[in-house]
């Protein structure tokens, strides 16, 4: 018996394979270090004395350790085959495994819900557990900073956009995308029934989007909206414009929002920025900074490294400090490294 | 760090790999479309009203939407060896995800009970989540309709027998399967204990077949019986018999079944066909009607096709009926693409 | 579209590809047979009459069946790269399957938590789901008996140390290891907040050991020990001797440990002692012992045999008893096929 190896460099040794036509690929990354944040808390189990045995009684909330292992295994599983009219299609699932980070205990691996998707020459259909256009939408993250990527421009935003959902079954919705010369356009559309005082009712939702590239700045416009379902309650929507933009080894990125989630407390405008800078050959410094002008909005700012280590690794880290309005400020910071696969 | 790609072409590139002998293959098919299924209903959050918050509050079953977006991925994990003797051992897993065919939300993927085997000639062994000889049976399913096959000539079957579950743990058993020039005869044996009033009982089920391949045309008898554990309860038990065949671009099953569930609203005769037709270099046309004698044995009836878009990908559609004596009809229809990897 | 396989010859036959960069591999193995244990007991579906229809009802624990097929599927997923410095990263999660041993039934497989690694030179340090100094301690387990392993000379040790978990989520805790000429230490980690009375208490474990190789035989001893957390609990421990050694076709084992996890029942020295030879070119003879002081420790005897098939593949059983001095005795017996892929 001999060890199996799947690996990049095997595949590459044959040349002249230019393209597969059908077949399962891997990918993903690895990530681990030591995450920091004050004040954590966490559920954990409450063993009630004089009982001197460690039997598992109830569970009870209380202050965890500050600094924690912190943890992610990701795996991309896709399975893709293209048609003799060279229409691909593709599905994915997601392996993934993450710490529980209020405890500071490792979780099991899960699998999320399946993605599924349709692409011939600049037009893609996405089904399934898929991203909408915000999710999609150019420089909507901008450049966020941390291991775990814990603080971004887009803090002041509330609204609940379709997302691809890397842990869960996500949303069952469908996703467009085409792109020609420097345009792009992007839709959404997620059918979801609820019910009201035991009656059925729709809470659909939907999204659409364009982007611009010119030069070396891509500007763009998001719009979306989900239908609130109750009669006399206004559908919450989100509208979002960003740019970036690079110049040498400088990258920006700016982030304007208007947040109607019909909750007082985080409606109104949320607005951001991002920078990164390569210092040298391996290392890039990042910033950013997020925020929005009501009460409960979450107020983000963050500094961070990169330090490349070649062969797809990299150590990471940042710090940076939570904030609102109405709440205890709380310093956030890990270190760690990461490394693709 | 190169991206790893995991795909046929490439190693069939590698002229002169005749076989492996030990390793993992991959294998499966994503699908995804419209399901149309007339009165859809499902299970859904409830809010209760005066509160205008979107907490989930309870649950409660409504008309959901007739038409939902269906999908699966299935990737089947087979690890495996082959003995210096030429034994071959086999190990599957299959990961799945399917849309919640209810809600029309999405679910996310699983795994199932693992299923080994070994194989030497004609000698076939399956332990674990295995297929009994029902579910292995030459032209049991026949031409199964639609993109989601849901509709088949097997539809008056109420029969619990062994099957494999691709979503489930299944069943901890053992199937064996020999076949011998133009016969093939298969059985299979699964365990289970419970309890009647606190005392254990066993609920072992078997089955057999035989299958005589002539020309071309496969006719195959099975039968199989589950003891009931329950004194003065008869051991339910079932009896199929099967035709089929093919004739140029022309293909057709018969089906007869005797059902003895000791459950008189769904006993009795069974019977069911169902006919393919290539029309052309790309299109098959598919008909099946299934049916039983009982009150609540389940009518269906269905026509459907598949195009063949090459790559191993294809459009697919049905749309059939659901009856029965004592129900409501009920139209089912689906539409979508499959591509296997 | 042709059929996807991932397979060891196929990339050794790729002459000159030496070593990958960056990839995925796949390993592991399956294994099914024949097991027994003496008054298996399981919880199983009770059914109460005069309801004749098989409706799950509740729950009971009865006699199951002695003997049961037993099985596991072990599939590893490795993540891996390397940097330019010759550092290597690995992730690893495990999927598995196993049966139900209570009632002869089929587990569906399930991920475990992940575990980071970094390797360079000798030195390897590995954090989340990791394995402690015990469990990766020379001859901890020697010689285990059985396709399941189900008996071994460390059967009188009581302490929980930290070990790497196959089936859940496992510690979230870091190891290292460090390896020059004849010597090697390691060392393990382990954070846990749990809580006393509402209030938060740490249950931290460490365990540290060294190895020494001389000729053919190597030495090896670890500490270890818990925080109890509570005051007035003295910290539960574990120290452990182990000697193991090969001479031509005899390989043997010798264990001694003291446990002191503070419940008298259990606390006190437990010793061991495993053995294999090497009966002609295919066949392998084992044995194994272990047993402790205290009342309620387990001992165990057990003799096992491997019959090697080539390519990976093998048979393989074992008979034992296990008893202690306030139990019953239980003969506990297995045998089949286990295959490496």
């Amino acid at each position: 018996m001999k060890k199996v190896l799947f690996a990049s460099t095997a595949l590459i040794a044959t040349a002249g394979v230019a393209a597969a036509d059908s077949g399962v690929n891997f990918s993903g990354y690895g990530r681990f270090g030591i995450g920091y944040q004050e004040d954590r808390v966490g559920a954990v189990t409450n063993i009630v004395t004089p009982s001197n045995t460690a039997t598992s009684a109830t569970s009870v909330v209380v202050d965890t350790d500050d600094a924690i292992l912190v943890s992610r295994f990701r795996l991309n599983i896709d399975g893709f085959t293209e048609t003799d009219g060279g229409v691909r299609f593709e599905g994915r699932v997601r392996l993934q495994a993450d710490e529980d980070s209020s405890t500071g205990e490792a979780n099991s691996a899960g699998l999320n819900g399946a993605r599924f998707s349709v692409i011939y020459g600049g037009l893609r259909v996405d089904a399934g557990n898929v991203a909408g256009s915000f999710d999609n939408l150019a420089n909507y993250y901008g450049n966020e900073v941390g291991l775990e990527l814990f603080a971004g421009q887009y803090s002041g935003v509330n609204y609940n956009f379709l997302a691809y959902s890397s842990t869960g079954s996500g949303a069952n919705a469908v996703f467009f995308q085409y792109a020609v010369g420097d345009f792009a356009f992007g839709a959404s559309y997620d059918t979801r029934t609820f019910a009201v005082n035991g009656s059925e009712v729709s809470g659909d939702r939907w999204d659409v989007s364009a982007t611009y590239t010119f030069n070396n700045i891509t500007a763009a416009v998001a719009y979306g909206q989900t239908d609130s379902g109750v009669s006399g309650v206004s559908d919450p929507s989100l509208t979002v414009l960003t740019l970036g933009g690079e110049w040498g080894d400088f990258g920006g990125t700016l982030f304007v929002a208007d947040d109607a989630t019909e909750v007082t407390a985080t409606d109104g405008t949320a607005w951001g920025l991002s920078a990164s800078y390569n210092l040298g050959a391996a290392t890039t410094l990042l910033f950013t900074y997020g925020d929005g002008n009501a009460d409960a909005d979450l107020q983000q700012v963050a500094i961070g490294a990169i330090y490349d280590l070649g062969g797809g690794a990299s150590l990471r880290g940042g710090i940076g400090v939570n904030d609102c309005d109405i709440c205890d400020s709380q310093t956030v910071a890990d270190f760690g490294a990461q490394f693709n696969f």
